[in-house]
């Protein structure tokens, strides 16, 4: 039956996470450089503590280091991670690893898990996702992948060029995306029909390289932004992550839970671009009162405060159905255009409350700004989410339409 | 733990309930009048089968003659009956009969209870609810009633004049809301202080009259929008609903529930209106494809399935609370401020993508459009819930933030 | 030289008409019965009140009785015109004779003009326009045109419906759209190469029925939105309004002034619908204070001003345009989209400021919402007009494009 | 009368402008270092073109170096400039330099003229405006303002914090505001009957030093956005800029203007951000056909090219007021909000239309996207003005009311 309440051991789960993030790792906002970056002792620092409260790693099972949470409470778990910047890099729970931790625990063989999922979670290695590529590549339309994995002897050669990779510099290892069907088929049309498969390279592989970070809105994860090339890179089948040709289904694998997990450190960020907006607001007087009695500060206080909530209840409720082991596509696909909107509209409206302090560095706002301004963009663009979602309701009217005229058929020979 | 099943048992009454109004209610929906009313026998045959199919007043307890359902089950059986703006009526569970039923099931004495609660449920008599006033009087805001009800002898002398009054053209009684308190005070501001009480008060009673039908942008429930007024109405003190002096503590009683149910009501509306659309979108074409495929109507179906969405689960949120007992004014707050104002860009959605059909009688559309309209302003406006919801933000950020300080004073002590 | 200036005679006659509307006009408005019609008499005195004041059919050239004004000229007594909803119909300007006429003074002979033009600038008659066409017909994409006119001996037989005709009840006279071209290439698509003519058909000529009002969100012109039939009606060469073939171009011709009187009359609506919240907002007290005083209220009474202003101008801009000789279409439909959507916009928050009285008939605002809503379907949906205005985007783009990169080969040759 | 043709010397002068930006500015974008700057040889050799160009210091009269233009005519030169972020600079009428420069031409003395304003117009020096202090100082509310200059015998010495001052950083004079009023008044509210006065001072002047650049979301301008103080800075009586007291007349003096250049530079960064994206939608392909053919896209392109478009017309409108020498404050105000909200919204679909190009360095976008925020807060929040232009709705509706009040009155006794 529906039902909002937390177990008490989530809750304090929930607690002592949120205590950790404020006492723990936001003092240590300050030190990140121009790329956003911690200094790589005080992030492993951090992650000892985390290990140490309990909090490491909570999308992670249990045999593999982790707390073994269901969706659920990793939403709880995530959002306060998500209150800092910081938070997710602390509890080795932040995007590129976090989904590929998760699609490795799903699909890769014991030796590829102690090979990579391992050290992963223990944090001494960093991964990326080679999936975007340049125009006319795979963009926001997965179908047009171009990377091409060939089969030569018993090895696979692959060709290609990847973009965007997020975390890409510096990264133990790459899944990489390639084609690996008949190029005969390659020409046409229809992406669901052709043939991909994931491959787990190495750094250091001859022909990967990562060619430059590309400089970007927001300061991106460890490892930046990357272009990244596959010059006839040549691997075994050892490197095949599960199933040759299950590429683009492993793709939807991993996205379902990341486009979510997404959501929640987000949603993270913009309660507390909310909270620095009220704190501002309780303090600083305008026009002969503090800002916080002005009704157009009210406004803005209040339409983030509904928004975040609503978010975070389809939040929620797609993390439960995943749990339930249903289809949640249609649900986290409308969970993504709306987090990805609010969180948003929430700093704007934070930032719009702190006027220059706001813009300034005074405030972790101006930083939340630009990092948060890609979600939009990322995980599918919130246009695509809508076609999907609009897709999904005009099927289902259509089968509703359908029942009807069966039982007005059925009522008219009864 | 967070959890969105329903049980079986209330999954079949909301299948059942939907197809009752699918089936059963919809197809009367032409036969209302201009003012927006069935005929009172087809009505009256509705109830009929709603009491025989086991979905009448759903909110009333069973002693009464209802489902005795608590609000999360009432969520998801008032989305149904919803679906059509006679489905209410239909179920007996429209405003502000459903408001009124409430509120007496709560503080009236047995004997009032069996004289207007009893009829009210079976759908003998209607009600109403006096508490909106011409300016200078209570409107958004409650504390400028000035509707005044005197001590003489043991009887009260009611004095006032009502707005807007809905439903009590015909209506048996009305709850009349009046202050009570010393004169003295009356004029001071401070609204929370001011003494108010309510009073039963039948048709018929001398100095109590409807003094017209307000023609309004929606058609009204049975029993319109009336002007209303008190001449030295006397009542005794058998007329007093619970306690002298409770009548804004009542109010908030009343309504906090009452918002929610309608919340609930217009999510069905809202439903319908994008169902409507889809069906539209399936069928119809326009510059050679089905209207559906085209990127601007699937923005349109896709935020109105985000939204309602967002809203179900706000609507079932603040439902739990209000099961749990918990004060769920900031709740109900958040609800009423997104579902009114999803519902109204749902339904213009809707109209704008079925162009002319959908602001002819050719489709539900247009009467939604006038009838939802007002549902952003009566029970609390938008910007008087925004409000109370900023304060609600700026306070917990206050407290947050004074609990901060103390932390670090500790941790500076230690 | 970029200039705002009025002549003193163009101020002049905006400020009488301005004065007629609020003093002469004004106070009839309580007088319209649901369909939105005055009573003949009183329209018949105002349109004669309008004449000896010289603001009657401003539109009209001075040879036919009008004002002889041009489109600039247009703007400003329109705005002041539609400043009531029936402004228009008392100066005689409001649609759809306000189209039929330009259409006629541009393409009709001087019989046509003699028989239609001038009882219908005088006032003695009505006309209707009858293009739109039920499902699967001409809407929105009017190359969907199934009507269809064929020879037979010297004359035309024209078979059809039409749907949502403005005005047909009571109308001496339509202008039907149909197909004249050879039948085998009307199945093709590419509905700008097919073959369509206008027709003048009388009332009362055999196969010409008026079908039915239909009821609608707004309460219409003075004849309602119709739904029309033609079954072979037999027309001569006669009732040919301009060259046979070249009904699209004439619609193109009839539409982008009007789409454009549309908008100045709508303009007016919207204008009053501030004066009367901002009166209000003046007037009323809420929390202490006059509504006026409180941020959110100034916050919509602010927007509405500026949109407002922005309307204006692109409306000055297009009209200058057409004053010029200009193809004026994409400013025409850029005026189109910002002004309907404001004018809903600024009725919109005129009604959550004044509250219920707002929605109840003690307030224009509740007619004026229903009235308004449509436009943003009629005259091209705004998603249609943002097709349009789009491609003319991309193209100029393309273009600008092309230059560059012959501007940089020459350069290179340099 | 209403006109919106330009003189073909200004055309011509437009088309100038362009090619310069598009030719001569445009190709040195990506010489910008991370605060934004260009090296300063290349900035000099870009004012030596413009000179020689004949398109420098458009907005200064022509005895002090410039082209002597009215505001209309900046209107259209600045929207040109404006399309590249260097474009003012290299043009020399960026902020905050063109507002001084104007300033100083109003109310300097010959001498102050000679030593601060002919070598800031020949681009041999920069300057500041040392207006906004840090809480709880002015901020949107000017009349919060703290710094204080005392008379001491012939002298006035300075004391106060200045906050977010744009282009401190290497300026070689500021204009500094201080009260100069009785500081036994200084306490009391009623901003505007307080006493300022506006002093020119010297970088190096004792007391006066720029503390730090403020990091900010916004790559500022050359010389950043810093945190400035006054101790003790002693200047004398030919510092003081105009007339003891003037301080906040001068204020407005420089801003009514100063607010409509920004939003002029402003229009044609928008435009540009359209331009690209319109370009990327005219050869980027996705979903098997070009970006530019999705309705989604064409959405935003159409609402951008819209808003733009009606920007450009309110910033027109205020400059003519100007330019006839009216009170425009009502009109700035407008033009001022409606263009902030318009370009950033410009960007923003941009960015979303571009994708991961557009939050990448390969686009103009994600600077435009940082650089254009901090807009809707400078030279006066978007509230702020909604607040103003709000008092002014009202106040003309009152006095309407007043007037139709006297003139029934009037008409009852005739």
């Amino acid at each position: 039956m529906i039902d909002f309440s937390l177990s008490s051991e989530l809750a304090d789960l929930r607690d002592r996470t949120a205590a950790f993030v404020r006492d723990g790792v936001i003092p240590h906002e300050r030190e990140v450089d121009a790329h956003g970056e911690l200094p790589a002792e005080t992030l492993a620092a951090l992650r000892a503590q985390a290990r140490e409260a309990g909090l490491y790693a909570p999308h992670v099972q249990k045999e593999w280091g982790g707390l073994g949470l269901d969706m659920r409470a990793i939403s709880i778990v995530f959002e306060e991670a998500g209150y800092s910047l910081l938070g997710p890099l602390a509890l080795n729970c932040s995007a590129p690893d976090e989904g590929n931790m998760h699609l490795l625990e799903l699909v890769a063989t014991e030796a590829q898990k102690e090979k990579y999922l391992r050290p992963l979670v223990a944090g001494t290695i960093r991964s990326c996702f080679s999936m975007t590529e340049p125009p006319p590549g795979a963009g926001a339309d997965a179908s047009m992948l171009r990377t091409r994995a060939e089969r030569r002897g018993d090895r696979w050669v692959i060709n290609g060029d990847k973009w965007y990779i997020t975390g890409a510099d510096g990264a133990a290892f790459t899944i990489c995306m390639a084609l690996t069907g008949d190029p005969k088929s390659a020409g046409q049309s229809g992406g669901r029909a052709r043939h991909a498969t994931m491959f787990l390279v190495d750094a250091g592989t001859p022909g990967y390289r990562v060619v430059r970070r590309i400089p970007s809105l927001d300061s991106g994860a460890p490892g930046g932004h990357c272009a990244v090339e596959f010059r006839d890179c040549e691997v075994g089948d050892e490197a095949v992550l599960g199933a040759v040709g299950e590429g683009f289904a492993y793709a939807q694998l991993r996205l379902a839970p990341a486009r979510l997990t997404h959501c929640m450190r987000w949603l993270g960020a913009a309660r507390r671009a909310l909270d620095v907006a009220a704190d501002y607001a309780n303090t600083r007087e305008s026009f002969g009162q503090p800002l916080g009695r002005h009704q157009m500060a009210q406004a803005m206080l209040a339409d983030s405060a509904i928004e975040i909530q609503a978010a975070r209840l389809l939040i929620w409720h797609a993390a439960w159905m995943l749990d339930t082991g249903a289809d949640a596509r249609h649900e986290t696909s409308m969970a993504k255009v709306f987090v990805a909107e609010t969180v948003n509209r929430v700093i704007d409206r934070a930032l719009q409350l702190t006027g220059s302090h706001g813009v300034s560095d005074e405030l972790p706002l101006a930083a939340l700004y630009r990092n948060a301004r890609p979600f939009r963009i990322y995980d599918g663009p919130s246009e695509v989410h809508r076609i999907v979602i609009a897709r999904n309701v005009l099927k289902a009217a259509a089968i509703a339409s359908a029942e009807r005229h069966v039982h007005s058929a059925e009522g008219g020979e009864a």
